[in-house]
């Protein structure tokens, strides 16, 4: 499986999620008779969906509505959310900058610190209108406002970094976070990402995690490969932390939900995620698009905000139709970007796959890419068609 | 064959028509010499070439035309033709109408039920004058208007579906199609698909096709791969099922072709998928480019129309020329989309090949893709670029 | 080597030109060391390029001016040259055509039939201005006018085809060419092709051939990838067809040189053919743009003209300087389109070959194919970058 | 590891920076402790990061800012700089000419002789304003101009060619340089460069090399795999290169640093060299987007000016922040274009190297291709694109 890449350096081929595609089998299903529920942390869902703690993507509002249609939304405890009492005029600005500006607004607008009174206000609207309070943390927030969300009645923490992992280097005068002392002291699950590997899987799971999040670099908003030159294709990401999830549970009966965070953007994606061996996904731009997000057409990554090394873009998204149309249709557009629960019970009919696990088992093929879209826009331009 | 793309996870390398080239060997052959002859459910044609049965490619002049001309066209039981009395005004309309109205306006237009004496006289009109009677039905058609088929003196019945197979899970309250049993009850041969494996091939041919059609994702106008995740690159799957073919006829000594359906554009891919093991094609937008194609110029799938998940998008793909200058030239493009008899006959005098069998056997070498200019304008016109 | 694509087929995979690079060992040389010379049919010539038989790239004044700077050209003596008696106007026409009358036009101008007095006429002309008079037939015409060739003084004939065999089977009516019989015949020397395998090379080289022409497939104004399925990646073609050469010279002690013929744009590509075993290389497209070319700056394929299967398209290729420019430089571009000698110079140099033979041995290594242009004009528009 | 391209011809698969992705462990790291220091010719430095001997790169104002913020810069002593007085004008006209007449004026103002009292002055204007003073020349120029060199004071030499080699033949009228002798006779450390393969890297350590260079064909600005044909990916190149280092220091203990030139753009590019085993990266176009360059935002190579064989293009890079943005932040621009610092940093936190050493040794995965803005703007530039 090592391939030489160089005296004395060997490297593993990992895959992407565009170079696989599923592959039917000798049985097929109504799509009707497709399961497509799992739990998470206790709660059970209908859809294996969950938008991601982005301030383009969640905002109140959009987590009642996600519970509402049988998915989850989380809210980012850290972004517009919680440092503005009233964070109307801010997205309108985000949205209304220029390109050039972006960056400069967005390290301004989120130098205000985070006020914990908006925290636990965010969580109690939430919760009084009927919706499930899944909320986002990063580990050093965890530190500062774990108890502010043990107090909130949240139902579901997730503490998320670009990368987590148990054994993590301070410097002396930062306390880090002790990821399993946290686990233990909330009183609500915690999940916990993000990461690649089998072994970081196994210590998140046997830290305490309800859930763990998989993906580095692949993410439409996220541009952690160019940057850093850190990604792994997710693929092999999800296939590796899924097998640790499978491990664990065959020692001690515990099933630990793997989620494949990141560059999820069709309905084929987070099938061919799901045929990966993930339980569920955490998307962000494909809810971005929605009429009721926040965002207001516009998506952009958690760490763009960062005043030293900002990374991520704004996107102009677009708006395509309702959260309803995009997470159960009907489908007002036909390029798999609606109706994700139809497309995912569309294909576990194709496969003949009666349940979650059973999509987990189908045949996988590694195909060639598809034709993108850039690569006609390229030739097409080259033949002189205009757009 | 078998490679890891993770713990646990192994995937198969498929290989797509556009990975592929064919190799001339130590003999060659003046085209006049080559023999394209094919035969179908007990039909004789010429050319291996069958037109898609969707509503912007055959209609009951162009199944008459193409019958004259050597090939094949099969209609679409279930759309426009067998819905509407007139469909002319209804075709000007799906021609007509702006790209965000068309998902809805094909909705609605599907929406009117299919009327049963619709089929008898299209079949009645095709036989009229003179053409071989080619039709088509899904599944569910099947079981609605199989006994309409049956008396209609249609010669040939194609039931097709995304993917088939023999061991379909129904809810209680659906009757599914039993293959083997229609097969066996309708008075003309039936060929069945899509499929792509070995194993349901064998199935399909054991139940009494009479052709089985391969192919599932490679479609211009089908997006199965970015909906659904779903999809086998096309030189593999053709390779796959024609040796479940060659199995059974060394077996039995019944000798049952297989027809490459999905995504082919150009001559060279029609040769390519014939050298994969491939009997004939089935090919739908290069077709729809004919003067006197039912679309006016525009092509769009079969899943199009459903009201819950649509899939496949409307192509503008213009007008070339005249069915017979597409199928037997002579060409008035360069481009390897008119002309296909002349192609098919180049390519096997270039390689040796004296018929299709020895076409079958021809060297394949994997080379690296082409973007060739037929598929980028196809692609291009689905993404919204003018010429 | 063979890789399985499906049950029971398998496939070779081939490496085209696009796809290798050269390495540097650990011995360098004075660019002006290394020397480029070599033979072909008796004839030495200091620069290994010989400009293809294509109307738009050689006529009678560029075969005199490529004589005295080096290299070779070889006229096509059935095209516009031999069918008109001025052909100027005729290349008039050809340039100042449209786009889409272009295939039309060349089916009516190149059906004019062949003058065998001109065929006498623009070899004497070649040779009355002291130039090297190489020239081409296809196999029919090489029946039709071989002896009209034979009593012309030529000095060398190009017998090719898009792909030769001596096992060619023809029909009744038709006298088909005998290759070996034809290369005994001629009073002059007889370099045959194309072909692209070890066994046809061998064969060629038996039936008398005094050079080997390799290529089917790749180029620029060749469409038979597209239109006939039908090619073989370079550097794969001209490595196999070398074998045959070396193991023929190992065993007789007589060396026909090898020419890679079709694709090659740039001074990289001319050494990197030679690097995988070529004796020199045929161009057209880059010869095309000489101010001197009679295509006026554009280009065609030899079988564009086809009545029934046109190939090929006319190319607007630009002119970018004088022949001497292109070949011997001084470069006025640095995209490795001129002073082609300079870039073999440098390149054996800079791989330490002191002649063609050290640089046919040169370490080639598999490479990712380069950011292309095609590529970049793609993103490039996606960022929004106009042009 | 050896794969056969063809009969008799076999080629190592070699493996670009863009092909390959750094993956996290079980452990990582604040990037406050991430330590990135370094030491060539004995003169350590904070970042591992040296700006090309380019003219739109470096010039005396550039080096002293350079030196001062924890890099290095170096002088190219053949350039404009030591060409003329005052170097203002002539920076101005290259920034000023038309794409078309950019290779003559390049060829017309390099003619221009060197004048080695501009050597000395501008070493000495270095060293007056603190800076240190790295300077560059060819092997001719080492030659003419090392002993003007040697008494100028300057504290470390680039010797520097597209392909050094300790084996180097040139025409009795040349006498080539003595890379052993040079280095032993120059009163400072030289370092040696570029190469791409284990052995010359041990024979320039050998011959005394305080630094080896590693890198043909990959630049931006650098056009050498299309001219020439020759080139060597990355990854694979520093790979090996890296290995001989190694080697040499078991045997010895003395510890040659391996340095990364060329086609590196963003910070991800510097990291996943370090991660293949550099221990710095040379950089030009990255460095000449910042406000003090002397290009005038653009960017051009060193064998540009070639009177026979220009390499190399003028790109216009743009001006993007100063150079303190770039090298140290804070980031204006989110594309891994600004604070290389920083993003090294945060890769080596992410991937929990506490120094470069452990750098070195961190997971790399070989992953799909990507296509980053960065990568296509420079191209782009280079096609002309304009933004």
């Amino acid at each position: 499986m090592d391939i030489s890449i160089g005296r004395g350096k060997t490297a593993r081929r990992a895959y992407g999620i565009d170079e696989i595609a599923l592959a039917p089998g000798a049985r097929t299903l109504d799509p009707t008779l497709a399961d497509t529920s799992w739990t998470i942390g206790g709660i059970d869902r209908e859809i294996p969906i969950i938008a991601s703690a982005m301030d383009g993507v969640v905002d109140v509002r959009m987590a009642v509505l996600l519970s509402e249609l049988g998915a989850l939304g989380v809210l980012n405890l850290e972004g517009i959310q919680t440092r503005y009492d009233d964070p109307n005029p801010i997205l309108d600005r985000i949205a209304g900058v220029s390109k050039t500006e972006f960056v400069t607004l967005m390290q301004e607008l989120y130098a205000k610190p985070v006020q914990p009174e908006l925290i636990e206000r965010r969580i109690a609207e939430i919760k009084s209108q009927g919706g499930i309070a899944a909320v986002s943390l990063t580990p050093a927030g965890a530190v500062k406002y774990g108890s502010t969300v043990a107090a909130s009645g949240a139902d579901l923490v997730f503490v998320q970094a670009t990368v987590v992992s148990t054994a993590h280097l301070s410097p002396e005068s930062v306390s880090p976070l002790d990821l399993a002392g946290f686990c233990q002291e909330m009183p609500m699950p915690v999940a916990l990402g993000n990461c690649v590997t089998y072994d970081v899987t196994l210590q998140l799971i046997k830290a305490g995690a309800a859930a763990v999040l998989v993906g580095i670099g692949p993410g439409a908003a996220c541009t952690s490969r160019g940057v850093l030159g850190v990604g792994v294709p997710q693929a092999t990401a999800v296939a590796d932390c899924a097998a640790a999830r499978d491990d664990f549970f065959n020692e001690t009966g515990k099933y630990v939900p793997v989620i494949a965070d990141g560059g999820l953007i069709t309905g084929g994606d987070i099938c061919k995620s799901i045929a990966c061996g993930a339980d569920g996904v955490m998307i962000g731009s494909p809810i971005a698009r929605a009429a009721e997000a926040p965002g207001r057409g516009y998506h952009w990554g958690m760490a763009t905000p960062s005043p030293v090394l900002p990374r991520g873009t704004r996107i102009n998204v677009g708006t395509t139709g309702t959260i309803e149309q995009i997470l159960r249709g009907p489908a007002g557009l036909d390029d798999g970007t609606h109706n994700f629960l139809g497309a995912v019970q569309t294909s576990m009919g194709t496969l003949g796959a009666k349940n979650l696990k059973e999509m987990q088992q189908v045949e996988v093929t590694i195909a060639p890419s598809l034709l993108t879209e850039g690569k006609v826009y390229q030739k097409a331009q080259q033949l002189g068609m205009g757009k």
